[in-house]
């Protein structure tokens, strides 16, 4: 499998969007959140999604130059129209008015409509709790899971996270889907010829499946919490209304071209708490969790963000791994665009 | 088992609160939420509960005619000493600050401490849904549930509720632990004497447990989400941030004679769409999700919410069934305080 550092990876989707008409600017932003993903070990969530980003561009889709436009606001919340920017730029905007609302008024809330693929949650939440803030982002897009029960695609995999501050402790960082499991790993393992593990989905006769085609050819994911998944249904249709019906994207039901949903939040630790006092709380209790005893069969207790922060470590020092096929789709998407990214390439099988 | 219409229990438990020293209206406001709770079907959070909190009472750690005192206040946040006020006092009394700072100013969150066990979250969510708004509650208390991978106690079952209005749909509202299973369900099972679903819980050496016993002899509870418990993990971390560290009772980790801290949020809808417009989109998105095709072994699809409605409907008509030795208990619960309750069981067995 070819290898590359973060940097190669990064140039190449450069040339690409920059080739496709992107500014530089823009460029950079959406690289830089898509290399974070392969860098944290999230690929489903990285380089990989480069020729459908480009494809939307081409489509018409995906706009160049697009800026965020406020339609309703208060001094605590607003609905924005994201104007079919790139995701990971609207979600970047919009997650700062969060954050400034609540630097203003200690919360804001932010729902935003016409917006593609923004990425990873955990993202735009860190961006506030690099502000002593604790942030929130969950989004909506078109329905892969079906209700407890049911076997009809009606939600999507609802993704949410939570990133709160910590002091010397790395922050808390929460990036799950309300599914058992989040689209990416279904196409992981179609693109492996691997099996799922048994609960992920089910076909389209609603019987469970561990073959991940069956997904594809009408079958469904299933919400979290295998015989408790009215959980997940639950909160997947939190997420639905959040993302979905305060922002003018609607509900996933609701299937099109209507992109994704997003809802942001921030919240200033400072209204309930002196920030020092809260940190040294949240160290404790970080410290406290990783340290308690390990249960038989397994090696460690490893608190949210911190299998990601292993991979970046390691990923940084020895390269990503990047499937062929997916190198190959790159090369021939930069062609579509008259640019060659084989000389960023120095990859190694 | 002896069966009770809701009035009677309602009048035993008012007659026991009002002898040992609560004014009527305390007693009233207790108790409807006790009640509400065998109507609904939850009765671990019933009057099965009314041994426990008179004991708090005699011991003098559930104080009569406490009054909540905002400690530290913004216009949209509040730190709220319940001065140990019976939970659903204070419970109702903090949302009803949430529900006021979102009328005014669109968002409303209120972190509290010093609170005694509030119940069920759904009550609480619903108030805000009453008032056209989303609302949320989440309380942290004494550790009973293992983060993944750890088999000590270290987070509360860490329940959340969320309540959302519809328009002629009844509002959704979802009421859940982020463990498998609430500490409720095993204490059912440990009464009945029977065994519990696989994965609910630990025993003190860590090795899963169907024996309810085990529970109590040292073992904990799961996180909800099975082979994906990280989920429900960091869900839990998340409710014990926001309800234990930024209120004052702390971390769930600082076990002790701490209560629950509570953590309530209310968001009003109309900042981000006409309401009659959002609640339209709810009827359409309940309707849609309840009318989707059924899975093959699943009689139907439940909403969130949907299963407690038809129980309230059914007990409403039928009555409660109430273990005899529950209703032992209340009848001794009631000679500690000297009132005689027999007289309102009319009971059958």
């Amino acid at each position: 499998m070819p290898v590359f550092k973060a940097e190669q990876l990064h140039k190449s989707g450069l040339a690409i969007f920059e080739a496709a008409g992107a500014s530089k600017k823009e460029a950079q932003q959406v690289m830089d959140l898509l290399v974070e993903a392969n860098l944290v070990g999230h690929d489903s969530h990285g380089v990989i999604r480069i020729p459908s980003y480009i494809d939307l561009i081409l489509q018409g889709r995906t706009k160049f130059g697009a800026k965020v436009e406020v339609v309703k606001e208060t001094p605590t919340t607003a609905l924005v129209n994201g104007n079919w920017g790139f995701g990971q730029i609207v979600g970047a905007e919009t997650m700062k008015i969060a954050i400034d609302k609540a630097r203003r008024n200690n919360v804001g809330m932010v729902a935003t409509y016409n917006c593609q693929h923004i990425g990873r949650m955990a993202d735009y939440a860190l961006m506030a709790a690099a502000q002593d803030m604790i942030g929130y982002c969950c989004v909506n897009a078109n329905p892969q899971v079906a209700p407890f029960g049911g076997m009809q695609r009606m939600f999507n995999q609802s993704p949410l996270g939570w990133a709160i501050p910590a002091g010397e402790e790395p922050p808390f960082v929460l990036d799950i889907s309300t599914s058992v499991s989040a689209g990416g790993k279904i196409a992981v393992a179609r693109s492996k010829g691997e099996k799922l593990p048994p609960g992920y989905i089910i076909d389209k006769e609603g019987r469970p499946s561990v073959d991940p085609e069956d997904y594809y050819k009408g079958g469904a994911g299933l919400p979290m919490g295998g015989s408790v998944g009215y959980k997940g249904f639950g909160l997947a249709m939190v997420v639905d209304v959040l993302a979905g019906l305060l922002s003018e994207r609607g509900a996933a039901y609701l299937a099109g071209e209507r992109g994704q949903g997003i809802f942001q939040m921030a919240i200033n630790i400072a209204a309930f708490k002196p920030i020092g006092e809260f940190k040294k709380e949240m160290d404790g209790l970080l410290r406290e969790v990783k340290n308690s005893k390990v249960a038989p069969g397994s090696k460690e207790i490893l608190l949210p963000g911190e299998p990601e922060r292993r991979t970046k470590e390691t990923r940084r020092a020895k390269g990503i791994d990047i499937p062929q096929r997916t190198w190959d789709e790159l090369v021939e998407t930069g062609k579509k665009v008259k640019v060659d990214i084989t000389k960023y390439g120095c990859h190694r099988n």
